[in-house]
């Protein structure tokens, strides 16, 4: 009985060290060298080869290397009845907050401005923005977690999610009604929806025309729930005035993208939130313990749902 | 009977059309044009030409325009028994607040880095820093503020001042001991200090040398608390690993200074917190309400402490 860590573009040395201190004896194998594929239980997922979970007969698990499951559920030959989990973790709902934290202060503040100052030694102080309103655009765990942490530090906070929500402290709206009234007057809308066909390009130019002039898009979801060419449109149009993206359509950015070197536009190459390999490890082990014992895993997906 | 806003580097327009619309009819005067000097109870000062003030027969209080007041007790020809006021404001001390957690935040997620990257079109990511401990030095209304502000996104905050103060979920250090256990494995050390002569040159060589490696330098006091030269010998060393810095010895910063190009410092335009000029204005009027009714006024300044 074995566990599969299935990651083609990922170093899986932590993660096996990982599993090898909680769970010493445990057979780990790290695609392609599967072996003898009936002995996989588990499969831990990150962007694998479409069909290749159809290679392992007796699998009971697949779960996700991340907090989102795209990369799994794009894949249109998954095996049938093979439950999905996800990687859930507070430290990496933790992160996420701060990273949007960063992004929206780091704009209030005319950081990327400034820097660019200091290359050209130019001093010119300019006000900053006051403390103003951020919708955040899902209410998962990243989501909400972001949201508590902008209201700890003096935003206005409105969340809109697909299923109504309700959160103390935060004003949520659902549907295309409430995405409107969420939008108006918005000083920045951060996005950390889930990647689902619902919600892919849904920061397109419907949502951007209705920013507001002087505010902030940030991208911290997925590439695809971006409109890059839209984006860019809206900018030269002055709504949103800028964008702080960690995620792209293509990752790596291309070299020749446009993005580069727009002025309006931060680049973080996807390190929003970083999966802890030995917290994956512990989610492993107890997944197995699970399955072993004719449970299923904890922190099951929606197929249908997308998340 | 007038006020008088002595404030050559400034442009007054602002707080005189704030205190037109707080108390219709006062005499405001904008020096140099000063007219009856002995009109003028109260003076708003920054950075007055040393001496200006003996010019003032019946000057009652002289007011900051700022919350530092090193700019007035550098005067050696201060008028004798005059009281010195600050201005206090609580928008200040939180403005001052998120500034230091924008520092904080982006020098724990690499943003300068990033910036740079993006200019190369170079996607490098790399892991980001962990919420660790800060060590504010200056428990003032600014100091205490950044410290409640970091406390409660997450670090483990210290504060040192002068004489010694208790804060709930602050651990306080004083004395020259103090300091060295402050400084003790601090990630970030941020000076909120008054400048004094006790304070002046503060961030030196000694205090440099004690910072941990990967730690980070924030100057939001005033330019003269560092010792520049010592800084860029302390960076070369490695500890700290960065400085962020808004304020400095020569204000602009002088076009052919070390600081603009040195890889590991951050430059901002003295643009931590940003005065009111409606907050002022409140000040002023509830000052001369005070003085003419025999009363001193609010926020004094101890001459000799210096703050």
């Amino acid at each position: 009985m074995a566990v599969l860590l299935l990651m083609p573009s990922r170093d899986t040395s932590d993660l096996a060290a990982a599993l090898a201190r909680l769970e010493p004896g445990l057979d780990v194998r790290v695609w392609p060298k599967v072996g003898d594929a009936a002995a996989i239980e588990v499969a831990v997922c990150w962007s694998h080869p479409p069909g290749s979970l159809l290679d392992l007969p007796r699998l009971r698990a697949i779960l996700s290397y991340g907090a989102g499951v795209d990369h799994l559920l794009g894949d249109p030959r998954l095996p049938e009845g093979v439950p999905i989990a996800r990687f859930v973790d507070p430290g990496l709902a933790r992160d996420m907050a701060e990273y949007v934290l960063t992004a929206v202060l780091a704009h209030r503040r005319g950081i990327p401005r400034y820097l660019e100052q200091q290359r050209t030694r130019t001093w010119d102080p300019h006000p900053y923005r006051p403390a103003g309103t951020a919708l955040v655009l899902g209410l998962g765990r990243m989501g909400l977690a972001a949201a508590r942490l902008l209201a700890a530090v003096g935003l206005e906070v409105r969340g809109w999610s697909r299923t109504p929500h309700e959160h103390e402290g935060l004003t949520c709206f659902t549907s295309e009604d409430g995405l409107a009234q969420g939008l108006a007057g918005a000083d920045h809308v951060i996005c950390l929806l889930p990647l689902t066909p619902a919600t892919e390009g849904m920061l397109g130019r419907s949502l951007l025309a209705r920013m507001a002039p002087g505010s902030q898009l940030v991208n911290a979801g997925r590439g695809r729930h971006l409109d890059e060419q839209a984006l860019l449109e809206a900018l030269d149009a002055g709504r949103p005035a800028a964008a702080w993206l960690d995620v792209f359509a293509d990752e790596p950015l291309p070299g020749d993208h446009p993005f580069w070197t727009h002025p309006a536009i931060t680049i973080t190459p996807h390190v929003a939130s970083l999966t802890d390999p030995a917290a994956v490890a512990a989610q492993v082990v107890e997944c197995l313990h699970r399955v072993r014992s004719g449970e299923l895993p904890g922190n099951l997906v929606d197929p249908v749902q997308g998340y």
